[in-house]
């Protein structure tokens, strides 16, 4: 064995960060003897140096300036694991600048600023890793990059966000209300105080504009994203589901056009059949289904959060790199592929599927006869009706209805037109129904 | 760019060798933009100079001698693709000792000479690649040996057989035997003529094998391991799964137990809970089940075999490889963790399991009590047992039990002791029940 360190930094030492510590610290032996080099956590940025932790260590390694670690030349791998796109940001282009490899599980980092992280590392000779970024413990980002190399991908399906998968599988299992699973959820740590990220969809569209940038080459805007989280789906949805054989989960779409090449991501609840395998995937779980044109299709699944499984795979990032170093150095190399800038964005009048909608209707005569010509006014056809017996004295009923395959504009279309009918009370609620094959 | 060349050799020209030259060449400018390397196919070894092949490439780059591809100095990587583990082995052995990199989709060359292509490895520096040798186009090794790499593995399970599995699909969809169900796979192309090396479980131990020694590290000799193939499963078995809402799965099960640290492995077909991911893998897709210590489970799903999916596999090592001559050269790295040479393999005594078992009786009166007192005899409780009705003239009767936990030398004994019974008619059959959670 050569005397060979590798120098990590990590900065933040919170959940992520004490897990990162703790399991390199376990096996360190173990490293050492498959790199032939040791790899060793020289500093530690934290906001509070007074502060227990969980694990013991050296505390002159401390610091409160995460930037004197992307800047200390003795340092070679610095973890970014703070958070935010504030200091994280600086943080981040200062070490890629001076040539470090950054090892981050920042998804809103380099969803927001991936362009300029990427541009930092090829100037600076530095490396951006971001295993953890997207589904957790699961490694499917080296997977793209590595596994599947020689692959284009025709299309990414993925239930990246554990705390909506949880939620609604609570939901389908246990026929309580979305509001009733999420103040359970938040009870028992698998929902933040502030749930908005998770369950408006946000967090699982920065994961899939990483995924896209990987994939295809490029960085989508997250503006130009369909998104919409899970918080309107209701028992009747579920009901719904169960009746007909399907799972609904909040699924990343990405797809690319096969006659025009254009790529369409979205975001939104969605029918997946129960016998395809990502209509499978419970609770806290994520998946991901690739499509590759050489390979096929391959699905990875594994716990998408916790301390563990995402100290697991920074931990993957920092001993890939550990690898380079020891055989020479690291250096830029963008894990995606060229020419993604002219990849166009498909526009709704070009998405098709079939589609569910469910609506609240006055119950009153003439009814159904208005909302079927609205829908069909907007060129989307129904497939089924089911209006259920409504309660006497009742002012309202509940529409579901599923169409034939339309496209993604008729559905916005007819949903606005819709919305303004004097008939239908509140907004239509509407999923994508997917065409998936077991 | 730079002007770096990373020369292939290739040691093999049908069906996947052709794969990789041909994905390989279409791919050639995004490969480049990528490593800031071309790589290039420099040579090719065939048995037939003058053969027909499915691509255009310039005649002057074969050769009828593999051998003179390891030892010339020009090629860095050398794809041995030929199988056997005669020639393959030499070439090999020749390539490592001069320290290039070998990749190989060859699981029995892997599985039988490990120990000796490692030593020639590292002693020359070379380094062995061998992606495509399990699970197809699935990333799995890498994702045990990189993705996962901070991990120890509790247990590991695999469905790795795609023809098995696509025999025993068959059998479950459609209600006929294996042997029709065998004959339409060979004219489909989905089994090979001598169609034993898949369906007796030969196959799935030597992937296996390859598997164990990257979680492990550890060499087990095949002989060792309990296989058992699918030619044995009736339609009787599969409607006891059916009903029981399992599936038969011809499983490579590795178990480390908690208490002594030992190493099981087996290759047999396991009732697996339709609940379970893997109960619900069917046709010719290959799945991986993998519980590490720090991650928790993920599972890999995807096409075992085919040309494109083992080209993609084998194209993802020689890219590996690339990227590591590029940082600055590749070197010997053991993927497997160390030590492994001290674990000891658990006995059957150690391994418990609750089992399935079909047995022929004489339809006589007292069988049933001998037999239950057989299994009694050899501590074998029984959870259930089911005759069905027996046929007018019938001279013997179908008998299906399943147990409670008991442990593999009972079941293994107790079969034993039903064989020699003059009560039971030919060898009885068992399985594991396996206890996976959904």
């Amino acid at each position: 064995m050569s005397d060979r360190v590798i120098k990590v930094g990590l900065c933040g030492f919170g959940v992520v960060g004490q897990g990162v510590f703790n399991h390199l610290q376990k096996r360190e032996n173990d490293l050492s003897d498959q790199l032939g080099a040791k790899v060793e956590v020289a500093r530690i940025a934290v906001r509070d140096t007074s502060k227990k932790r969980d694990f013991d260590f050296d505390s002159s390694i401390l610091t409160t300036d995460p930037l004197s670690i992307a800047s200390d030349p003795e340092i070679d791998v610095v973890c970014e694991l703070m958070g935010g796109t504030g200091i994280a940001l600086d943080v981040t282009l200062e070490a890629l600048k001076a040539g470090k490899v950054v090892v981050t599980a920042n998804k809103a980092l380099i969803c927001d600023h991936g362009e300029a992280v990427f541009a930092a590392a090829e100037q600076g000779g530095g490396q951006i890793l971001f295993e953890a970024s997207v589904a957790g413990g699961i490694p499917v980002i080296k997977a793209i990059k590595d596994g599947l190399v020689i692959n284009r991908f025709s299309s990414i399906y993925g239930i990246l966000n554990g705390t909506c998968n949880y939620i609604l599988t609570r939901m389908t299992n246990e026929g309580a209300s979305y509001q009733d699973i999420l103040v359970e959820a938040k009870e028992l740590g698998y929902a933040e105080a502030d749930e908005s990220l998770d369950v408006d969809g946000i967090d699982t569209a920065h994961k899939a504009v990483v995924l896209a940038y990987l994939a295809y080459g490029r960085w989508v805007p997250y503006k130009d994203i369909l998104v919409q989280g899970i918080a309107e789906v209701t028992q009747e949805d579920i009901a719904f589901a169960k009746e007909n054989d399907y799972a609904i989960k909040l699924l990343a779409t990405m797809d690319v056009a096969h006659a025009s090449g254009k790529l369409y991501i979205s975001i939104l609840p969605t029918l997946v059949s129960k016998k395809y395998v990502l209509g499978s995937v419970d609770g806290v779980f994520n998946a991901v289904s690739i499509h590759g044109d050489v390979v096929g299709e391959t699905v990875y699944i594994g716990p998408g959060a916790g301390r563990d499984a995402t100290a697991s795979a920074v931990i993957a990032d920092v001993v890939d790199a550990a690898k380079l170093l020891v055989a020479g150095g690291s250096q830029f190399v963008d894990p995606a592929p060229r020419g993604g800038e002219r990849i166009e964005l498909a526009e709704p009048e070009e998405i098709k599927s079939r589609y569910y909608v469910r609506l609240q209707v006055a119950d009153k005569p003439g009814v159904m006869a208005e909302v079927t010509s609205l829908l069909a006014k907007n060129e989307v056809s129904l497939a089924s009706v089911t209006q259920k017996e409504v309660e006497e004295n009742a002012a309202s009923a509940t529409l579901i209805m599923t169409t034939h395959m339309t496209t993604e504009q008729a559905i916005l279309d007819a949903v606005r037109a819709l919305e303004e009918s004097s008939s239908v009370e509140g907004k239509p609620f509407t999923m994508p129904i997917s065409s998936f094959e077991s």
